[in-house]
């Protein structure tokens, strides 16, 4: 067997606090753009059978139990307990959440005594902006701030993160280089001027300066990759706008981390290896492929450098999907690599190593956890 | 063993009725712009294996004989023996059949007979409006006369289907919404004016008019994915465009099929997941890519949702192609799912479940065949 | 075990004449924009696995060793009789070398001598008019010198090659028609007078000459496909020209050769199938995916024809990589043609032929070896 380190959760989000019906907890398991299709269920997918897999027996029940029996123990056991029983149950060490999701969940210092864990936090710059906009009262104030918030959230945050992403409006944003300040002031000023409070950013000018804000911090910056939302257009152009913005941001010390991108991961694989700033996520698409994420973990290692993945959950408001996405990891992990030493392609010392890499290493040193700054 | 019902091949056309000597019948194997290469032939591929495989033995003979063998016992057995002992042999129920395909091929209820199956009709859209025109004076009549046939097909057919797609000059037609009365009837107008009897309907925004007229029925649409065939030009923007239509048809209560799609097939298999209406085939590749099968399956089975897969042969001219997609889809799903029940990530309880609902169960849903209209 | 002959390596450079310290040899193996990462090795890739597994025992150390004692060892026994060893322990019995890449490299005179192999020219289109444009004095020399030399290596090499590619800058040359006369004279007389001698071809119009002239010679031409150099954007429209490109020269009597490729690699096995001039390559990916590479080499094998996969290493510089691309290539080889064997779907007899074609029959007859002009 791999032995792994306690992993290293490099891209989730909180859970919900509140207990959860049959269909609130179906409607997590797919991103869709609506409830499942008249005759058929979301448990009846890949992240619906990993979790009857692997999560009931962490509330003492046996494995592939009917989604109602599972749920009605849940609601015996109380949300904060089964977040407790499933965060422990999944062999993560630390966490680096995304903090500008959307809806009630817990933060990472709750994720952390949950799940008897260190955790972090990846700002993400929408939201950011968007709480400077609202105490800024002047463009010129609003980019000051800005300069601020995006300076301090860099002293203090381990990573940043963009709701956006290429297939998620963000390919604008991803030009070769900053706007000009006078293109971002008259950007602010419209954008400020036609806002209610609250209100989201999606400009282009604002996204690209945003961004080119965060690489001069040099904070690593993770980009969602892949077709995103169901509400969103892929871009058809987004694997050579990722090239275009990876040559554009190279050599300049930040590094980027591309998130997701299934069904395109083995062109995230691709950069990884072609550029020494750029990093792979081996691991949201995993659980979300379930029984099948040995063979996306083997396309992912055909072409990425092994210090250049880095493992992920890219769960939310299920604590059911950080475990799912934890333990379909390790399995696959054991998998592929196991493999390998089966057959002698590779030896024992090396599995081991890369799988430590993977789980936690390459997490630990890209964003520079253990405090090296 | 996974156990499935009798299959429903919910995409094929009809078979030759003709005897067919040796080239004739290698040039079906290979969607080829050409014969094979000098020092080629299209039995040394997937499909000329997986023909070799499994037919010989439907028809007396050793498996693996030599293509000359097996054509000379074809011959000995008569085109119509053969047709009716390699559809049994297959293990389907039910047929959907496009009958717009060219050629002398037999129609659902010759392919019923000879199979001992069920068979429905899948209406194609483009001969459906080329026949109005064919009996039609005028733009008034014929668009009048169109919107009768499309409501009386949407009536008596399981589906409709297009000989357009992505890729396949179909990507006008995939606006977001259809065209207007006076586009419409300029189109007709000048299409009507230069077509001779019998010609072909290409026509982008005639081919959009039908194409919401079939959406507007509430028929469930099959549309062609992937790169199409070799003398047409891969669309690159065409996942992005079944992204659109997607989309723009969400709501409306039409279920759309995405047929086809490798090597796409994954994203075929993510828009099923991201949008309730939207389904994706499982079977099409599997018959041409032969002993590779189960990865394709596996890939496929990452995203969709199990109760989003449907099998087809997407078999035509040959009964073999029937044959070899519905053995071969039989093998990679016990092959696939098979596997996952040893590893212990499927119970055998919800294995048997998926194989069933991808064999038969999903099609009989989408398509209502158990008379529920 | 599947046996199979000598193999044709169809495409690939010489090797470095000089010692190599442990830095040089690692930038190597892999493709990359800059160094590794800091905290990370190329030696942690599958290439840099490969090399581990396959080479020590070649120049008698364990499998699997330290890289340090690797090229300690290396330095022992010199550059010149690594190459021997490496070459000669890696079953290939033809080189198809490309000598138009920069860099001090054997030709393929000293590889096949070091390698106790048959070696061929592939000769690389834009060095070839580099060479013509420093020794002509006029447009019309130039035109008239570089049709005499196009048509000369025409009669001494195997293959035509291009630096540039779809993702590599050759997506305008690959238009459905070669340029007008006039066209040809004023882009060489532009780009006669503002280069210096030794300067590059990037001119649009005369790769596109050129390669329409190659495409005239009748001799085989070689593409590379796939996102190219690191430095270079994809092209998202590759796929798409690619299939322009087949069919703009579909019946003309000169075969293609799509290299590389991966992850795109689906895609050229599909071409292959549509054009019967349309070959692809089945190595270059497989060196570089290491233990990955048996499901890579089922991929191509899904769609392409199996008279229309050749077998290269596309390496370059070390000796290792030649080494890697065949011993990888052969036992994923063996891997997934035993596999077929061992479940039933191939027959042993077919098993070994279609290993033979892959390993040096297909390359025998594309490029005429054994002298049949």
């Amino acid at each position: 067997m791999i032995e792994t380190p306690p992993l290293v959760d490099q891209y989730c989000h909180g859970v919900l606090r509140t207990e959860l019906g049959l269909g609130t907890f179906e409607a997590q398991l797919v991103r869709s753009a609506g409830p499942p299709a008249a005759g058929t269920t979301f448990f009846d997918t890949q992240a619906g059978f990993a979790v009857r897999r692997w999560c009931p027996p962490l509330l003492g029940l046996e494995p592939h139990c009917a989604p109602a029996r599972y749920l009605a123990r849940r609601r015996e056991l109380g949300a904060a307990e089964v977040a407790r029983r499933l965060l422990r149950g999944s062999g993560v060490g630390a966490y680096l959440v995304d903090t500008g999701a959307p809806g009630d969940l817990t933060g990472p210092g709750e994720l952390a005594l949950a799940g008897e864990a260190e955790a972090f936090e990846a700002v993400r710059l929408e939201p950011l902006a968007e709480q400077v906009a609202d105490t800024s009262g002047t463009v010129a104030a609003f980019l000051a701030n800005l300069a601020g918030a995006v300076h301090a959230a860099a002293s203090s945050a381990a990573a940043f993160t963009c709701g956006a992403g290429p297939g998620r409006g963000l390919a604008p944003a991803l030009s070769a280089e900053p706007p000009g300040p006078g293109e971002v002031r008259g950007a602010a000023g419209r954008w400020l001027g036609r806002r209610s409070r609250g209100g989201a950013l999606r400009d282009p000018v604002l996204l690209r300066h945003l961004l080119w804000s965060a690489v001069a911090s040099g904070l690593p910056i993770q980009l969602h990759t892949g077709p995103g939302e169901p509400a969103e257009r892929p871009d058809p152009a987004g694997p050579g706008l990722l090239t275009d913005f990876a040559q554009a941001t190279a050599g300049l010390g930040t590094r980027l981390v591309l998130l997701g991108g299934h069904p395109y991961h083995r062109h995230a694989a691709h950069l990884a290896a072609a550029f020494p700033h750029v990093h792979a996520d081996a691991g949201a698409a995993l659980g979300r492929t379930g029984a099948g994420a040995a063979a996306v973990l083997a396309e992912l290692l055909e072409l990425a450098p092994f210090g250049k993945l880095l493992f992920s959950s890219g769960a939310g408001r299920l604590p059911e999907l950080h475990a799912v996405g934890a333990l379909v990891f390790r399995e696959a992990l054991g998998k592929v690599l196991g493999g390998r030493v089966a057959e002698g392609a590779w030896s024992w010392r090396d599995a081991d190593r890369v799988a430590a890499m993977l789980a936690a290493g390459n997490a630990r040193r890209v964003y520079r956890l253990d405090g090296g700054g």
